[in-house]
């Protein structure tokens, strides 16, 4: 099943996807819901972020050619870094050139929707049972600030650079996807979640033994190589063939 | 004005500190509320923490002695982080020592909490009408995996390591207050705000020009010298006169 969030008269809704259109429900897909008669055509829909997380963590160095691109090594243990929820936008929804920074990077990432209230997990099989399930994630960066600060925390953390969505995807292998990032039509990053350091079992594992995960939280898995600026005026695309794609114009 | 969040029946509730007992107040502080008939002795209560913030922007480095005493220069601009919702504990909750530290550290802080939905602050004025109050924080740092991890995130995203409260005072002079941290009863730190290299006003806008800020949302600014390690047993306690004692028990 396919879960997203859109804007339905003056609130936000959670809506299913079927074929062409969407199926608003009601309740909380992350607890109980059942189907609405209310429906919306796909090309009409405003999208909003899927979920609304406590916490975004993120992961750096995740694929051994993206550490190698940025002169690093792959770390020995999970590097994790947090975003703010106040960076989370859309599908369709601009990402803002801060005036801070003179080069902003796209970053394509499969992210992991969190479904329960876990804590301290002790195996894969009870990490993969947290997950509701899978979404995409640009996890936009200033890659000059990022270079100047000692944390992550400015250079990954402004408004806008967030974009998630457009769906969450709760049937789906993520050791077997590919993540794809394409600006303006031209393919930038193209790797298989099956070439992660930490696969995503791991990664919930590991983080829940150090933050209680809530439902609605998103991991971001880190990005494969390709990294590269992105300039105003820019489309930039980050796919997932069974999730969908991810669209947003930088500003 | 004090107030905090304290148990009632089965909810948490906003209160109103008036001399040895705590009244209930109805709606909500940051918005609009009115006191109710209902009176709690202060020895009564089970405080939480005293605002439910949707980020908790920690500040690194941010006193000369301190920066000095970890053998580090000042920074040229805040050095910002992030510690997740998850790890937040209410005064008198006890710190859990996770197993994957060897060496876990209080600090204690003075922490801002913001009062509006603002972005893009461009003086201290309106910095200073941004915030909602001040209040205590113990930034707990698992000072062996801060060295040894590149981000802060783990060392200081575990939970129990943000306790908050007792109190948020709504009228304080930021830039005049002693933070004090005992251990045991023995002080540790002692240091006035106006030591701050960059002060309260200073860091809402900044942060406010990297991410929006919501009712709620915290700023611990820094800490002293002094920092150190504490051990299961230890009763740990930050101090600030005009809001109160911050006290919490290490397991």
């Amino acid at each position: 099943m396919k879960f997203c969030r859109v804007s339905w008269e003056d609130k936000i809704c959670f809506a299913l996807e079927e074929g062409d259109h969407l199926t608003l429900v009601e309740g909380n897909p992350f607890l109980q819901w059942r189907k609405t008669n209310l429906h919306l055509a796909l090309e009409d829909a405003r999208f909003h972020p899927p979920s609304c997380p406590s916490k975004i963590i993120a992961v750096g160095r995740n694929y051994r050619d993206h550490a190698a691109e940025m002169g690093n090594e792959l770390p020995k243990e999970p590097l994790l870094f947090l975003k703010p929820p106040s960076a989370l936008i859309g599908h369709e929804a601009e990402i803002v050139y801060p005036p801070q920074s003179k080069r902003v990077d796209y970053e394509g990432e499969l992210g992991v929707v969190i479904g329960k209230h876990v804590a301290r997990l002790t195996d894969s099989a009870s990490a993969r049972a947290a997950v509701f399930g899978y979404t995409i994630v640009n996890d936009v960066t200033a890659r000059d600030l990022q270079k100047a600060d000692v944390q992550f925390t400015r250079a990954k953390g402004f408004d806008t650079f967030c974009p998630v969505g457009p769906f969450i995807e709760t049937e789906l292998d993520p050791d077997n996807v590919v993540v794809e990032t394409c600006l303006n039509g031209e393919q930038r990053q193209h790797a298989s979640t099956a070439t992660l350091a930490f696969k995503v079992d791991t990664l919930v594992q590991y983080i829940s033994n150090i933050m209680t995960l809530e439902p609605g939280d998103l991991i971001s898995t880190g990005t494969p190589a390709g990294v590269g600026p992105m300039n105003s005026g820019d489309i930039v695309e980050v796919k997932i063939d069974s999730i969908g794609t991810l669209r947003n114009r930088v500003l």
